[in-house]
């Protein structure tokens, strides 16, 4: 299977690193990485070029100081000039307009490519469109990595939906602004927790889509369009985010045994999409604390099922990269 | 899609309401019904015999009254006389031989029939036979309603398993003691408990495996057979069942805002399989009150999943019976 990899943050080298080390089960699929991008630009792999290399140039000076460092191109271009079977995207999530990732997705599906993607970006915008392209063309887009980082949200949905009908999806998508939550229920200050959270690596640089609400919008959007037959794109959801909460209001719930949590809903029955600071009991199964997780997915027959997991980790979102590349459907040995 | 469907209590006649009904979404998968066996004995399906005159039947008479009933066979016989793709195991769990569900096994993967089973006798037993035989003959065996009702545990885990070593599994399997002993914390006595469990339809008449800890005991050596590797049978789990509780460490739990549960164990380190009531705290993911069943999968990496869902219901297990028919490989409209 020829991979065209773009991305070289931490989702992009954890990849690497896994497959360099071989800790998984490859069953009968032999990867072949064609070519890495990153924001400066696309390096071709010769044969013998090993991936110990790669992640050697990207340490020292740049993937440029690679044998097979392509002057001047793009990111776009990785895929436009490369031959290969599957894009991987593991570049930043841009909400404005999905780019630069969304014309590369276009490009791949024109040429007949599976997409594995860690990025919500263009998912979030433009889902429903991907979607079709990749069936009219006959090839696959796995998004595994989007929502959960190494919590298959997806999967665990799609089981649920091959028998039952889910009517709603509600639960915290933000591992961030969760362990931020908790560390203030604590008696932690706000400014305090985010510092905290930056420097175990939970919040990026600039956390202001984990704060605002946008990355657990694009993840609940991203499920009711992937499990619910939806065609929703981030603009339909109504957020709040961190910043619309009364702290007073938490304060309030922590004295009542409950906690203040950023939650996620999509609810069939007036097509509800939105994100929202809300008032959890303790009861409730979504209420978990610290880079916690938590979905719970109800069914037309009343059934509801929880699933928890760490939500955050680059590693771990790598994990489902590779779990989405190792599913894809292609021939033996390939 | 040929099927011998063995048992006719409440699960069965779930399975055969949901299929008379259509209540599912079958893809390219066409079920024919050629025979059904209860204690009383087997009936053909005749061509032209609806799935609503065996209800009809078996709520009147019995099954003896259909036009193709077999006099004196017994439940093995419709295995070794009728002709059929799938093997659908739907009668009660026998801990002491798996009787007579693991003969009708035997003699199914013989004939190189699949099996769908919804009964944990056999597993709980002989697993690894089974299975190494089924896989000797090229037949199929799915066991997904063994363990949570409807709540995919095994599914789940496999999907974790695709990418993690599980290292170790911990929870609650069992949804009748779990309601019983969250009655108690309510302050109901455990006689009174447990008949409200019995009126609800949530334990039956005889609920012995269930408090006596066996239920719990054969869906963790199942679990850990179907997702570490493992070979256990049931005699190899150390069982404690509610019996081995001791009430004044329950009210203790309670005025310390924690909860007495019935915990089933796997850990690989020593290779423990137990079932044992535990003290478990408030924040600990598994600990659910009521019907509902919790596991957290542990892995190699330190990562931890806990899938929650309902784990009793007929219906919920007929539907889990259900979707492992769907995922049976076979020919496209058979």
């Amino acid at each position: 299977m020829k991979l065209v990899l773009l991305g070289l943050g931490q989702v992009g080298l954890s990849l690497l690193e896994i497959l360099q080390q071989k800790r998984f089960n490859p069953g009968n699929t032999k990867f072949e990485l064609k070519a890495v991008a990153d924001t400066t630009g696309v390096a071709e792999i010769k044969s013998g070029t090993s991936i110990a290399e790669i992640l050697a140039a990207k340490k020292s000076g740049g993937i440029q100081s690679l044998a097979g460092w392509l002057p001047g191109r793009r990111v776009k271009e990785a895929v436009t000039e490369i031959h290969a079977d599957v894009l991987v995207d593991c570049t930043t999530t841009n909400f404005k307009d999905g780019q630069p990732s969304l014309g590369c997705f276009n490009e791949a599906i024109a040429k007949g490519m599976d997409i594995v993607t860690a990025n919500k970006g263009p998912l979030a915008i433009n889902m429903k469109n991907i979607i079709e392209a990749a069936s009219r063309r006959g090839t696959t887009v796995r998004f595994g990595a989007t929502v959960g980082g190494g919590t298959p949200f997806i999967d665990f949905g799609r089981i649920c939906a091959s028998t039952y009908e889910i009517v709603e999806m509600r639960g915290i998508l933000n591992g961030t602004t969760n362990y931020i939550l908790t560390r203030m229920d604590e008696g932690v200050s706000m400014e305090s927790a985010l510092e905290e959270a930056r420097s175990s690596g939970l919040a990026e640089t600039d956390p202001s889509n984990d704060l605002r609400g946008m990355d657990s919008a694009a993840k609940i959007v991203i499920l009711a369009n992937a499990l619910c037959g939806c065609s929703y794109s981030i603009s339909d959801a109504a957020i709040k985010g961190m910043d619309a909460m009364e702290p007073a209001l938490q304060a309030a719930a922590k004295s009542q045994g409950r906690s203040m949590k950023l939650i996620s809903t999509y609810r069939r029955e007036d097509g509800l999409v939105a994100v929202a600071p809300e008032i959890v009991s303790l009861s409730d199964h979504v209420n978990v604390s610290g880079a916690y997780n938590a979905l719970t997915y109800r069914t037309a027959d009343g059934n509801e099922y929880t699933l928890i997991g760490t939500g955050a980790g680059a590693t771990e979102t790598a994990r489902a990269v590779l779990r989405d590349l190792l599913s894809l459907p292609h021939p033996v040995g390939e």
